[in-house]
Order: C-alpha cells, then structure tokens, then sequence
C-alpha cells in the first residue's frame, strides 16, 4: 500500500445545491488541482447549451455586441494567480451560531486564472458617460425562499472595479479549459473581492446607469450586524486579512518533541507582511516564516513555524496575519447575522502526551 | 448537468493516518457502497503479503493451526446486515471538547458482511477448559504516543462473545471481496460492539487464560468520567442506543410548507422499537414511522416524519431513538475524557423564511 493511495476529498455540505469543501489542511500546493477547488453554488448547474459560448455586452454602451468564445481565445490574455473565498468561509466557527451553509476552513482555493481582461472587452463596446456599475449574469437561476418566480444569479461591479486590468473573463484554469462546474466557458474572476462577485457561466454583462438592487447583493451577501434588525448594514465586497492553521489539526494529540505549524495567509487589503503566532493566548507573539509567490500579488502566502515542546499537557496555538495596509486579524469576530467574512485569529488546541 | 453527476464523498479527517468519514447525510441505502465506507485507521496501511492469505489460531486450544484464505472460502458462510460505528463517532460533539479526532456523524456505515463463524473455526482447533479471552491481532502496527515499540493493533473479546454463531470471519462485503482498505482478505465482524472490536487485517487469534491487557483495551478505549483522574473508568464495548437526523442539515435555511425529517437509528442492545421527534425542547415528543429491514436483527432502522410548518421562525428539532432493552437516548451526552460513545438526543436548528 503506497501512501499515494491515500487521497483528500472534498467535504460534502449539500448536494442541493453542490456545495463541497476544498481539503484544505491536506493540501500545500500553490495551486489548487481543480478537483479540490471548493464548490459553491446557489441554484442547480444550469444546462450547457451552444449559446453559453456567446457572451452579450449590452447596457449603457456606445455599441452593443456578442462576443463568442473563439473571438476571446484569440485576444491578448492575462494569467494571475487570485484564491477565490467564499464569504461564508468558517461560517461555522461564529457563535452564536448563524443558519446557512456551514462551511469550515475550505471554501477557499487559488489557482491560475487566464483570460482577458474585461476592459478590453468594454474598450470595444464602448461605455456611455453615464455608465455608473456593470452588471454580470450567470446562466444559473432557480427558486429562492423570499420571491416566487425564478431568478438568475447577478452581481454588479462599480465602473473602477470592472476596469481593472486584473478583472478577467476567465476561460483557462491552472492552464487547462476552466472546467463546467467552476463556470465553462466563461468565469469572471474579480481579485480581492469575495467569491460571489466572479461569477461563473458568465453569459450577459449590462453596463447600468444607476446602482443594481440584485436580491445576491442587497439581500444575500450583505452584513447583518444584529439578530433582528437590518439597521447598520453594509454589503460584502473585499476579502478580510485572514489566515488558516493547516497543520497540526484542532484538537489534534501529538508526541512531544518537534513539530510544523504551518498554514495560509491572505487578504483582499494588500499582500500579507507577517503572520504571528502566540503560545500564551495572545500575551506573546512569535514571527511565522513566509513565502510568497513572486509576481502574484494576489496569492495567498504560506507560513510555518518549527515549534519544540518537551512538556506534555494542553496548549492552545493562535495565529494571526497582517497586510500591506495594516490590517490585523481581530481577536474576535465581526458577528453578522448571514455569518460573512468571519477572519478572527485563528485557533487550535492540541495535547501533548 | 445531471444530477446523477452530483455525489457526495468521504470526509477527510486526516491521512496519517488515514481517516475519512461517511458522507452519511447524504445516503440512503440499506448497504453502504463500499466507497462510502468511513474509514478508521491507528497505523499505517499494512503492506499486503502473501502471508496474509493464512490466518493462525494458537494459544490455548488443542490443535494450533493456520487457516488458509481458501479453506474459509470452503467452509458454511453467514451473511448479515451489520453496522460498524467508530466508538469515536460524534466525537465532535462533546462539550467541553475532547482530543482526538474531530468525527461528525459519519463515522458508522453498514452493509451485508459474509464470512465463516469464527465458532467453526474454534470448534477445529478445540478450547482448552481453562480459556476465558480470544485476542485478534491484525496486520497493522506503528508507534504510540506512550510506547516507544511500535506495536500491533490487538482486541480481546469474552469466550461468549467470540463463540456468538453471529461473530464472523468476513472476507465480502456486499457480496464482493472485502477491499483491502477494509481489511482484505479477513475481517473480525463483532455485531453489537463498536467497531474497534472489529480487527481489520485479521492474521492471529490467540486463545488465553487471563484477561487481556492490549493497549487498545486498557488505555484507549476505555471511558474515563474525569479529565484529570483515571477513577471509575471502564471498557468500551457495547454500541449505545443512538440515532441520526440526516437531513433536514443543521442550521439550514427552508422554505414554509412541507418537510422531511428523515434518519436512521440503531442500537447495540436490540432492536429499536420507536424513534420520537420533538419539536418544543422535548416537553411533547411525536412518533416518527419506523422502516426496518426484515430479518436483519442488526440492522439500523430508517425513519421519518412528515413536518408541516407554515410560520416562519427559528426551530429546533430533537430525535430520541429506544431499543428493545428499554435504552433510550439521554438529553445530555455522557462525557468523557476520550470521547467515546456519544448519544444523546439528536439535534438540529433550522431556519424558515
């Protein structure tokens, strides 16, 4: 028996709609193999047709068009390795305890994203001068609990977020077709946004002249910050700073003697600049080691620490990353009531025996 | 798309060594496909040997001898529908929180397991008047935490329990060849017990005088009522009275209208005789309809209860399972040290919007 035979899986949250976990403490790559990219969707995979390889611009802009697929193969690319995370990520960790999918520490993988920016493709069809958001239609829809017809999966952008070089019409992943589950043939990947904003089977993009009132944007993916009342809310957009402890495992029991920590760090703020750990409950913080990727600005960084402990007992391990733009994971979390972007210090308890 | 292309798979707990649970929420067959099966290792794969096809019985018997795989092959079988539990299963849910693995629910599977009475074979080499345990030592070994030897994985049981016509020596599961993950070519199948009783790899089984004092037995586990004394321990055996509601999933979202409450429950002191469902904290409980498979006296039950809910709001639902024996499922979990053995009541909080 090879040790190869003994491979991670996906985590199953529901089938109805798939959503799967990546398993993410298993794995140490930069780039996700697709098969362990996490799945997360809102309604059933749509049905593949021929017209999902035209993709519409229309809106506020000087010349309305369909672009076909081959017509995007033959333009200048880009290729950026961007993690995508899904803003409920460690939903299950808040307490008290929010309703939703529970997602643990895996809905988030990165690879390699290539495809053409989608400024080009708004250079060619012109934007008007009142342009104000773009607005993205998946060919996914089906029911909600809070309207009766069905609805299609749309997300908008503000004009500044839809210009930037690196938000791409995504075809290829990790060099190959993108696959359908993860949005053939046309995914768009908004880098430092949360996941709901790259939306895949990408089939319409509406330039609008005002601001969009989708259900996935002002209902769903909005933070809640009390149980009962909507006061104070402000919708999800940008990755909080963030990190996970891959290794040892939570509640984990090892030997004494010397062992990795070791994890991820990320942020949607800037790169990350140092990830710290703290064996006293956060009294005392010592410097992880960091890698990073060269050129990547978007990649997550990876972290250990060689910790020797001769002494059996209990010990808690806390980790905590830093930006480029001074944020700090916080000691506690924003509660919110949809369980969004939950990024407190991340935490273990191990035992020594 | 079709749905069929939608499956569920293990969860990965951890690969060294290897532990993965059952994707149980998901499932709904009598016999768990054999890739469905949780997989529990200590050590580990054995590396498979030629070796392995002969079983040897020794100790105190008359005729000491090896059994080779097509001898058993030869020999009456058995067939039974038997569910294996981790003994570890829902270890999660013990609060204060307990070391070792983290298993959910899936940690208990079941299928149709054949075999050869392992009383037939006793009966061939003849007990000596003085035994009073059998030992069952399988292929697997590696190192502990508080030896330095690397040892085997060993389990005794009580002469009655190894003389039960229903303890087998299985080499299928599901009228297939029992796969080597699983304990390829024979696996010790002990119904009624948690599943650490039911040695994989099976290579020897010793007859003995005395009272067996294996690792696997005197120091893991055994249920220990206090986190820092060893007082009032005792052994793990029996399969506690014990139900899961498979879906709805907890902290879910659903629609008004009509539900399933759906789920197994399964007991190692007899047959389960009700599963009740309550739906205001346990003040009032209601009869779920029981499935049971017709003479499977091992089997797990099936239930479910048809909820209606037509107000919208927060609510917890409660399974409590009885036996034939008169157990019923606690309210409050008895913990222990280990986390061993978990069965209260069952429980999820669902949201309807």
């Amino acid at each position: 028996m090879k040790s190869e035979d003994k491979k991670p899986y996906l985590t199953t949250k529901n089938l109805t709609p798939e959503n799967q976990e990546s398993p993410i403490h298993f794995l140490n790559k930069w780039q996700t193999p697709i098969k362990y990219f996490y799945r997360r969707n809102h309604f059933p995979y749509p049905l593949f047709s021929p017209h999902h390889f035209w993709l519409q611009i229309t809106g506020h802009v000087s010349q309305p068009r369909f672009f076909h697929f081959y017509e995007l193969l033959s333009m200048p690319t880009r290729s950026l390795i961007v993690p995508l995370e899904c803003s409920g990520n460690k939903r299950a960790h808040f307490i008290p305890k929010v309703y939703g999918e529970q997602w643990e520490e895996g809905a988030l993988s990165q690879g390699k994203w290539t495809g053409v920016p989608l400024n080009s493709l708004l250079k060619y069809v012109g934007l008007t001068n009142d342009a104000q958001e773009v607005v993205f239609q998946g060919a996914d829809f089906g029911n909600r609990t809070d309207v009766k017809e069905k609805v299609s999966f749309e997300r908008s952008l503000p004009l500044e977020k839809a210009l930037h070089p690196d938000t791409m019409i995504a075809f290829q992943y990790n060099d190959k077709p993108l696959t359908f589950k993860h949005g053939y043939p046309f995914r768009l990947i908004v880098p430092n946004w949360y996941a709901m904003a790259s939306v895949k089977w990408l089939r319409k993009i509406t330039v609008i002249n005002h601001s969009f009132k989708g259900l996935f944007q002002t209902n769903d993916y909005v933070y809640y910050p009390y149980k009962s009342r909507d006061n104070d809310s402000f919708p999800v957009t940008i990755m909080n700073v963030n990190s996970l402890i891959q290794q040892p495992l939570n509640l984990s029991i090892l030997d004494t003697g010397a062992h990795q920590v070791k994890g991820i760090a990320w942020s949607g703020q800037g790169i990350i600049t140092e990830v710290q750990l703290s064996f006293d409950k956060g009294e005392t913080w010592l410097q992880a080691t960091l890698n990073q990727l060269p050129n990547q600005p978007y990649s997550w960084s990876s972290w250990f620490f060689d910790w020797k402990v001769d002494n059996k007992g209990e010990y808690m391990i806390y980790a905590r990353a830093k930006d480029s733009s001074g944020n700090v994971q916080p000691l506690t979390p924003f509660w919110n009531r949809k369980g969004y972007g939950y990024n407190a210090i991340s935490k273990i308890a191990v035992k020594i025996e």
